[in-house]
């Protein structure tokens, strides 16, 4: 129900498609796991799937002014290399004449429950893109529009399959300033296809249950993104996470992406133990499915692409963007 | 005094010789504007000059570990746009064998006062370079190592006259994620040069204090960066803040960066009003002296740059960077 005040229409988002999600039906509208995940995977998992990272809204108005007020799930707007603009803001992208999506704004938050208006860019755009926070979750989320202005929705196109993305705190968008800029973010609006992000900070562990949910979304394929969260935990549970979702959707791709280095000091160790993995999994039958793809030179040589060796901030998220954009295309053409 | 601790030695750094200082003698060890600047210059240039944007310590040490414990002057440790690794954040970068820096950890501060043990690149490094906060001030900082290992500080060599550059938030460094990636600090790195970072935020506002206070540096050349803070205010003080400062410092070049726009959308207004009072003044005799750079194409196509349509992230920052190298190259080879 859309709720009138000074002249500002004020649209629940909650009713609007939100784009980017696997499950359509979740305990919360901006959740990215279905309530029967709850108990069933991990509880860290649980708890970050309630982060709206990749969840998005597409909408068309003609108003030259676009209000957001929101409540977010958490307190905690920052982390302490993330600024609350990419751990809790939301950004607007608007569509230009050439169909290119540019920023706009960032909400810029300042408290769980705020309200602000975006500043226009003076241009009309035929379509405005709307990110959720990478890092927290929004317990209720409202466009405003002044009242002689409608908000024409757009879902999303039900015949493509989205690219599912199951990784890491920097698959979920650590460290990105806003969330227009993670990675695969980015490499969406270029490529514009759907691609649902099941990053799960620090929590993208291969745990069996894992390979199940991903196995009830009709993917057009798969990316395991995870191989930094899996120290210690490859020779456990790479293969038998790999044969489960193979078996469970045995035509669809499976990429598996190469673990980063700052310092271009490859191969990780992670990664020096899942590659024979991968190689005999191909070897005993699934080479038409499984892929590697590494990450060699993704990164530069200036060392500049990190903040606190781990996490990527913009520089890191543009370069990775740029590869995955070449990456997703390629596996998009077979598809 | 170095102080003993668990096997670590903590030496003081306001003990060691601190680069990109203009003023040796300051009333903190980690202050950018000498004592006499209070109630000389505005109360919010003073505030802003206690934070050490563009201060750094080069050290030469054979030790595997480098430790920081740090006492920050201001408990708001990030801001809404920006992280506590760039607000508050201390950023540790080594020399390699070529000559390169490159980065190694950053403190990752979660509180005012506490203690980070920097993760080491398995590397020799020949010297180190400790940058501190761009946007927080520092009551107190030690450098530990294991007792056996020595700290040898490397003094700025004081035959080298430093680039001077006055300005904005965005010189001060917003919206890095960290130190180093701030572009007057990328531009420093690269090019080997001291640079005296006097960037205000919102405050560069070129009171005629502020070019007094200019003057009294023996610069190599300056750089007024500050058109971003002049909405409103060129027509009043631009003429008489270069005249000032051309009046005290005569045979110093003044160079004028152009006010910047994340969609390219060149002149802005302020440059629009700027630049015929630049001409001016080099149409009556200040050609040898006064240049105005342009930043047309600086921040790319993509609109990508910005956290919040004014404030760059680390890709503008580094973008920035690169023209910045090119452009300081010039004038340094004349000067």
């Amino acid at each position: 129900m859309a709720e009138v005040v000074d002249n500002l229409v004020w649209h629940d988002a909650a009713e609007l498609p939100i784009r980017g999600k696997g499950w359509r039906l979740t305990k919360s509208p901006y959740d990215r796991l279905p309530p029967r995940a709850l108990g069933f995977v991990p509880d860290g998992v649980w708890t970050l799937s309630r982060h709206c990272a990749g969840l998005h809204i597409v909408f068309k108005t003609k108003s030259p002014a676009i209000h957001v007020r929101w409540q977010l799930l958490r307190p905690e707007l920052s982390m302490h290399h993330m600024p609350a603009t990419g751990v809790s803001g939301l950004d607007l992208y608007g569509r230009n004449g050439k169909g290119k999506w540019r920023f706009i704004d960032n909400s810029c938050p300042n408290a769980q429950a705020g309200e602000h208006e975006f500043r226009m860019c003076g241009q009309k755009w035929g379509q405005y893109l709307l990110y959720l926070p990478l890092y927290n979750g929004l317990t209720k989320l409202e466009i405003g529009l002044p009242e002689q202005h409608k908000l024409v929705p757009l879902a999303e196109d039900q015949s493509v399959k989205p690219i599912v993305v199951y990784g890491t705190s920097i698959t979920q968008g650590a460290c990105a300033s806003r969330p227009g800029t993670a990675a695969f973010s980015i490499a969406a609006r270029q490529l514009d296809v759907p691609i649902i992000n099941l990053g799960f900070s620090g929590s993208g562990k291969m745990e069996i249950e894992l390979a199940e949910m991903l196995a009830e979304l009709d993917a057009r394929f798969y990316v395991l993104d995870n191989l930094r969260n899996m120290a210690g935990l490859v020779e456990e549970r790479f293969e038998p996470f790999v044969r489960r979702l193979h078996k469970l959707r045995p035509d669809k791709r499976i990429v598996v992406t190469e673990d980063t280095d700052f310092r271009n000091m490859l191969p990780t160790q992670i990664t020096a133990a899942a590659l024979p993995i991968v190689n005999k999994l191909i070897g005993e039958g699934m080479g038409d499915i499984l892929t590697f793809e590494p990450c060699k030179g993704m990164l530069g040589t200036d060392w500049e692409t990190v903040i606190d060796r781990t996490h990527f901030n913009d520089i890191g998220m543009l370069r990775q963007a740029k590869v995955l954009v070449k990456m997703l295309k390629k596996y998009i053409a077979m598809t």
